[in-house]
């Protein structure tokens, strides 16, 4: 298991629609995250800051193709899209900003 | 147990010097979290922005007047002051810019 962290942004004005939308995940978006091996997911918000955290079984970016290229994401990303800045300040190669685990107490 | 998560911002080029600090914590202000009530405590670093996740038993600042009045905090605080910046961000009545969970998975 491996705990991993990265950052996304919303568009100015965008979080109460985006906490609105992820309070009712669709049921088959949710499956989709738990067959790839994702758990304890959580995100959190700050005005239009988010934090995403969980836990996962394997390669994250292997798991990360596998919700990609499955067409329950693609109408979800769709759906979501709306609220993401264009540019979430991933790096050469990265695909999100992803945060580093620079401390951890069991 | 509830999932608290918090942000924090280091001065800038402070991050390898925090990073080493952060793989070797005292002993004793491993306990003193521990006493408290914090469990899977992770610090993530991007540049200069961290992020703080952790699980806490009961209310977050009545526990973290415990970690404060503590002299082993006190003692970690000063020799920590110097990497971060003096102003986190946090807003009106809060200790730190808190993060609000907006969607879990368990």
């Amino acid at each position: 298991m491996q705990r991993i962290a990265f950052l996304l942004r919303l568009k100015e004005g965008m979080g109460a629609a985006y906490d609105r939308d992820h309070a009712a995940v669709w049921p088959e978006m949710l499956d989709l995250l738990k067959r790839v091996g994702i758990s304890e997911y959580s995100i959190f918000r700050r005005d239009e800051l988010l934090f995403l955290y969980m836990h996962i079984e394997g390669d994250f970016d292997a798991m990360w193709d596998k919700i990609d290229e499955d067409p329950v994401n693609l109408r979800w990303q769709r759906a979501m899209g709306e609220y993401f800045v264009s540019d979430h300040g991933a790096g050469e190669g990265e695909r999100f900003p992803m945060m580093r685990e620079v401390f951890y107490l069991p």
